[in-house]
């Protein structure tokens, strides 16, 4: 089956999609990304992550102008040229190229990439799957509010999960839970939603930030403060949000069945409150 | 002029060097460098590169193995067809291309790259010179100690010194420092030498080990310890040290000059212990 790319104005063959050595994405990781859910061909939460895309290239002073409605029209085209119906859309926009060296010059002219992939997401229907997950110690770098592809920390932390066979790592500093690895992490107790305040410290999510307004718009009590690993691990609930994973349980975590191992009741709600409020 | 690069066993033209978007390095910053000082045309200090190499491709987990004959006839090969006298072989090897996803697997095939650029080197002769840095926070992720692309926190650190006008930026963590944006950083107090220890909170220099021995060479008391941004203030002298930079002064830090401003005789004299010791 045909697979193009966007790559600078131009519409490639996936296996031509080729950057050169001294984009300074390769080589510094001086680069940001958005991955966009596509559901029945659907473009979802498009606004947010255009937002935040905004966010990222200004915070790294790209020399890049961001046109929601420019990049809309390649996503959907990109949708038909590649026959998409549900799966991602991820972009990536570097810095530029330049002959190497740490500090960045200005006017370089940023590389765009967009491309799609199939993918099969954890809907709240009859396969609807409660996660394991593990703890690993968050070592990234000062800004995960950006989202950057120096992922390194992030990598070798999913990494760990997938070789214990757990979907999701989950991330403490100190002894306080800041986020996992490719998702935003909450708990529930006592009917209360808990997840950590949207700082520097995490990515604001555009899921998170979605199902933040319809918590409220259900009279749930939400509160974001920092948790503790502790107050993980006693949770009645947990769940994760991401734009991969939608809103997906976790089940257990390290050796801790959480709700005994089975998917909560607000989970669940809150799960299928996302999914009729995109659909 | 000829420009050529070393792509997975083959040279191709300088503008034909490009890797595929799917490339891990590129997507993740998981992805490992080294760079070679070349003098008269000779390659520096390459053995500490290889075994620094290997502890980064092992500490990573990468499905490569490092055959150091094999390389340095590449790097040999590479500054004869690209007539280079003076300057740097940069070589950066990947985890491969994978469809994107954050858990790496297992065989993937490195993708490798080695190319050559020119550089004047700041030698202690009657150029030597000694530069301006910038203090600023260390942001990096919390495995520095191998050499790897995630370099967004260290190009952020130095394109600030370069906005400033300065040369490198020194990084603390809390009170202390730790090392700067692409060097380590020296302090001397009363004829004693003092560096952080090359624990995971610092890269350990190629620079650094070789200038460590003949430090110890001549006689000098040399300190391996944690100091505080007010000792480095408060210094006799200051010089870094990397394989672009050999042995350089820093005759000021933020708005303080260190040694009147002068490039200090230790300093000067270490510089050229180094550079007999590589000739």
């Amino acid at each position: 089956m045909s697979n193009f790319v966007y790559l600078n104005n131009k519409y490639v063959n996936f296996k031509d999609a080729k950057i050169h050595i001294e984009d300074r994405g390769f080589q510094f990781s001086d680069s940001v990304y958005e991955v966009i859910k596509v559901l029945s061909k659907k473009l979802l939460d498009i606004d947010f992550h255009i937002s935040r895309l905004k966010y990222s290239t200004n915070e790294l002073n790209f020399n890049v102008k961001i046109n929601k409605l420019h990049l809309k029209n390649i996503f959907l085209r990109l949708v038909k040229k590649n026959k998409l119906s549900n799966g991602i859309v991820y972009l990536q926009i570097t810095r530029g190229v330049q002959s190497r060296e740490h500090a960045y010059k200005k006017n370089l002219k940023p590389n765009i990439i967009i491309y799609t992939a199939k993918k099969k997401f954890n809907l709240p229907n009859n396969n609807y799957r409660g996660y394991k997950a593990i703890t690993y110690p968050d070592i990234r770098w000062g800004r995960p509010d950006i989202k950057t592809t120096s992922l390194l920390a992030n990598i070798l932390a999913a990494s760990e999960a997938n070789k214990k066979g757990a979907y999701e790592t989950i991330l403490f500093k100190g002894k306080k839970i800041t986020e996992a690895s490719h998702s935003n992490v909450w708990i529930i107790k006592n009917n209360k939603v808990i997840t950590h305040p949207a700082n520097k410290e995490i990515l604001k999510g555009v899921t998170r930030t979605i199902l933040i307004k319809i918590i409220n718009s259900l009279g749930l009590k939400l509160i974001e403060k920092e948790f503790s690993l502790k107050e993980l691990f006693k949770s009645d609930e947990v769940f994760i949000t991401s734009s991969g994973s939608f809103v997906s349980p976790i089940i257990q975590i390290d050796k801790i069945k959480i709700n005994k191992g089975k998917i909560g009741p607000i989970t669940k709600n809150l799960a299928l409150s996302y999914y009729n409020n995109i659909i």
